[in-house]
């Protein structure tokens, strides 16, 4: 079949084939406008060719693959006497603002310190097409800045280090942010007046909620306040740990699983071990004082403990860390109290000496009064007796009975009543009843209806609790038993008392609430990496 | 009725009658004979006055109640210079023994420490009666020793402190034992060798069997030896973070409560929490990757670690210290291995120079060749690939796959092949089978049946592991669903990745191993105040 015919076999007309020679003419238009569209883009191209290419882009997945040893630098050692120099480091990127086409400004972030950086169009080195790609970069990417290191025309104030910049020449992304931020760490770190100020002002401000914090923490740790007030954690620890090494006092491991028990039943976590139970250590009070009959004679532990109480306040979790001590004494329990005041103090001191830049940091958030302690040439540490807590408290008003235990409110009370008539926020209130007291407590020799025990404060909360312990296995059992606790169920912790045991005291401070209290975080949470309460296992 | 009328109402018999007469008798003489004898004793008690009753006896329990102020000392100050000083000093009765009837030895006890006392009979000072109160005081009781210092005439050599003695002026007992001890500080602290030798020389000496010391720990804690292995312990958790200090890590406290069994569920320990389940944290590895995630860049944590597993062997416990660090690291996990490296020679070189003398002191009870290890000098520590520790055991004779995990045996067989060829007691073993790690572990770059991650030994026994972890989440996801892990089931962990996170790794110590291999202890029980077994909760 000729190729002239029609498919159904007959002529074309003289219409069908003007059409088909108009369609011709058509197409070659098209294909001529595509082929000369295609030669302006291949010469636009050819003109716009990225020459900065090797210095930017996200880096391949980091499998230890290369080294090439260059030094990086950490941005906090920086300052105007570095000017000039070339400088290579890995941050997040804090910020990142474009002006016009030609300029990205950045504010790059390590912990608690930021610095600017600054990425200008420069033929050769930054094409527009690196100036595109850094603008995009999300905010929270981890990047690696090549760059010099330059003096800015003024200081630059929003950033910590306002008297160098970086004038950066390659960019690259380590690690970038693969979600969307459910908040940004301006918002997490804006002090909770600023949003008041402002909504009076009518600016709306994200609110970032300390659940919608607890829920991301790992976001919310970024925060410059965060970082700092676990550097604050870590002085804590470190304070107390070199103070009692520096009393003769050994660090001890106690076990967090027991057998029985103890303390009281109704607060203990129940474990499955093996085919049998175990229960978590509510605190290290039993193997602590055992580790004194077992001639340590000073001790302390710094450990997880454990409370199954559905306690939902402020200061309350189900896992806390025990800064605890134990220690033999010759005399008096007045030793114990001694070395526990000079300890706090010691604390307090080295938190604000070595701290300060953190403290004033965190302050920005967490306003406050400082901290105030009398110190040893002040008079030294404030020593009441619990009776005339009791008075100040009458006499303000409170209604308290002589032995009552003190509700959290009247403690606050107290603590006010305390601050306005001895101007401090630490103090200790000393000889607390025995009827509210755990039966390990000594019994005061004078007036049996007190005790040999004592509570230390700061800003009115409770952050230590202590006392001079029972060393006498028969004694012990009698308070036991007067306890309602069965002395069989403790029958270790007992016959460590019959193996003869010197006298002894002690004490268990709680970590966050002395770091929450020290910096006023308002909320215990605040204090703990990943905080637990009835509520919340995770993250 | 009369009462001379026999209770039946009959009139008494004459036999009757003369054997009452006799009996009445008899009653009179007895009296007599008792009279004479309590006037003789009268009499002599009378001349044998105690002119010497208030320099000894049984103090009333301590309450507190008295403060003379008067300074007691440590033993451990006491040399040949302090002759003349009069001292006080608190202390167990560590032995004593009488010399005939006017003479009594003791040794006194402070922790690692004894010294000789001597009570002698001296009129109107020490008396019969306090020399036979004073030599039956129970050894292990806690006593208030007041004398005077002397010069021994040849050094003591059954004490520590050789060239000083005591002379005992007055002697209290502080606290009493109540008990019948299980065994004597002399029995727990002789050699194992000296148990075997003793045998065939057909001394029978008590051996103190690790159960029976486990049983009753307290007392068994009391050995000088014990008393120097957790000053080591103490020493190795120091040296630990001081070093660490010193490069800018932070101290971190992560949760032990978990919402979700991580890592390999079956050997987690199960807790009720209120009303649902917890588990128990196997290790900070979650949180202290996510505390990377949360740019914290350096962190460690000494802290409790949970293993639910039945494993009944000489290095396994149910709950031990985990000595955790995690960093950050710029181009190379080799920065994370020579930091860890590093680490390590600090702790030996610590222990070596402070803890000299424990070291020496333990080596009495557990004989043991001193720990060796490479210095920086000496080309610093063995660095093996695991494939040529695989290759060392098999030209050894040992049938063992390519990316087998290395059994307990083998291991030990490698540990004595590398002392040999080596001559060290430590090295490292890298890039570990990838089938045989974590999930978390990155692969090698250029081999993917390994992986960056390594091991450290001691004596031929794992002390540490660790890796470069994977910082992406699609590639973790990914890693996961290959191990049989549900990624949801540790959302918040995966999620922190998503967050941008720089490339880290970091391992986990096990405390009482290196305490126990350091000092070839043995057993890792013997490194752990209240060791947990899956047969064992308490003491």
């Amino acid at each position: 079949m000729s190729t002239e015919k029609s498919e159904d076999g007959t002529q074309p007309s003289k219409n069908a084939l003007k059409k088909a020679a108009k369609e011709a003419e058509k197409a070659a238009k098209a294909a001529e406008r595509k082929a000369r569209q295609e030669a302006e883009a291949a010469a636009k191209a050819a003109a716009e060719v990225d020459d900065a290419a090797d210095n930017y882009g996200k880096l391949p997945l980091n499998q230890s693959q290369t080294k090439t040893g260059e030094h990086r630098i950490q941005i906090s050692s920086l300052n105007a006497n570095a000017e000039g120099h070339h400088v290579l480091f890995r941050a997040r990127l804090h910020t990142s603002r474009a002006q016009g086409s030609k300029m990205v400004f950045f504010a790059f972030r390590q912990r608690q310190h930021t610095i600017q950086g600054l990425l200008q169009l420069k033929e050769g080195h930054v094409s527009k097409q690196m100036l595109k790609w850094a603008a995009a970069i999300t905010t929270e990417s981890i990047v690696l800045v090549q760059g010099i290191v330059a003096r800015p025309l003024e200081p630059v104030q929003s950033v910590t280090i306002k008297d160098s910049e970086i004038h950066i020449a390659k960019l690259f992304v380590i690690s970038s942010v693969e979600t969307r931020l459910p908040f940004t760490m301006d918002d997490a770190s804006r002090p909770e007046e600023e949003y008041e100020r402002s909504e009076k002002e009518g600016i709306q401000y994200n609110r970032v909620l300390l659940e919608t914090r607890l829920n991301n923490r790992v976001l919310d740790l970024r925060t410059q306040t965060n970082q700092a007030i676990f550097t604050i954690e870590h002085g804590v620890c470190g304070l107390f740990r070199s103070y009692l090494d520096s009393q003769g006092f050994t660090e001890i491991h106690t076990p967090k699983l027991q057998g029985a028990a103890t303390e009281s039943g109704a607060s203990v976590f129940k474990v499955q071990y093996f085919n049998g139970l175990a229960y978590l250590a509510q605190s290290p009070q039993l193997p602590k004082q055992m580790a004194i009959a077992a001639d340590f004679e000073r001790v302390y532990e710094i450990a997880p403990v454990f409370r199954a109480e559905d306690s939902n306040t402020h200061r309350h979790m189900t896992e806390f860390m025990g800064l605890d001590l134990e220690m033999a004494f010759e005399e008096s329990y007045d030793e114990v109290v001694d070395l526990l005041d000079s300890l706090f103090l010691s604390i307090f001191e080295g938190l604000s000496s070595k701290y300060a830049s953190e403290i004033a940091l965190i302050s920005k958030q967490f306003p406050a009064e400082p901290f105030t302690w009398r110190k040893k040439d002040q008079g030294g540490t404030l020593r009441l007796r619990f009776s005339d807590g009791i008075a100040m408290l009458k006499e303000a008003g409170a209604e308290v009975g002589d032995l009552d235990d003190l509700s959290t409110e009247n403690e606050k009370w107290l603590g006010r009543l305390v601050k306005e008539k001895f101007h401090t926020d630490f103090y200790i209130l000393d000889k607390f009843p025995m009827a509210i007291r755990p039966f390990y407590t000594m019994a005061d020799p004078e007036d049996a209806r007190y005790s040999n025990s004592y509570d230390f404060f700061m800003r009115g909360e409770e952050i230590l609790s202590g006392a001079q312990r029972i060393h006498d296995a028969s004694l012990l059992e009698a308070e036991m038993v007067k306890k309602g606790i069965e002395p069989a169920s403790m029958k270790h912790y007992v016959d460590a008392f019959r193996l003869g045991c010197p006298p002894h005291g002690g004490g268990g401070i709680g970590l966050e609430r002395v770091v929450m209290l020290f910096l006023k975080l308002n909320n215990i949470r605040r204090a703990a990496l990943f905080p637990r309460d009835p509520k919340r296992l995770v993250p």
